[in-house]
């Protein structure tokens, strides 16, 4: 039985950056183009501003998302590295579709009181 | 400037599944098969056998791991549901391999002293 995948420190970064909490979302809501900081806190419910900021801050300094005027109002974009994401956005979103159920706790939760 | 993307619970639970720390690494290296937990550890070097049976309990709840019998061994294999994450991994791999530096610290403190 061999291990032929390996560690990759460049994936594992990847996917720790992307998973980090919150992340996933916001990119998500940028891949729809800028939105500005309260229309990202708007779009993501239960995301405070204090970590909006935060997440942002390192999106900057990962340089997936950049700052941009859209007509005298600042506004977050993504970069080409950020928009770069879509595919692996794009298969996650279909995956969790598929396999992830609305509220799975609920529903475990019946299935053994049943 | 609207947001299209909206908040979907669903893609926010899968991403932060798949991000949470040694997660995608473990999956990763069980694309290529079934492993033990000794070939686990080998395989993701940092990752401490607590921390290791802690993930694969969170997979193995998840149903995306599965223990199985191989020739009286005990190993962990994918399920279907795990397999399904390999265009997701894929993607992501290709977008490291062309985005994530291998040692962005040190080529960046390096430029800054040239």
């Amino acid at each position: 039985m061999k291990i032929e995948g390996g560690f990759c420190p460049r994936f594992h970064k990847a996917v720790e950056l992307i998973g980090r909490r919150w992340t996933g979302a916001i990119i998500r809501v940028l891949l729809s183009g800028p939105a500005r900081f309260t229309e990202l806190a708007a779009a993501v419910p239960g995301l405070s501003d204090r970590l909006l900021s935060e997440r942002l801050r390192e999106l900057e300094d990962e340089a997936i998302v950049e700052r941009v005027d859209t007509g005298g109002h600042e506004a977050y974009a993504l970069t080409k590295k950020g928009r770069e994401l879509t595919p692996v956005l794009d298969s996650l979103g279909q995956w969790a579709e598929r396999w992830i159920a609305f509220e799975p706790a609920t529903r475990s939760a019946s299935r053994r009181a049943s």
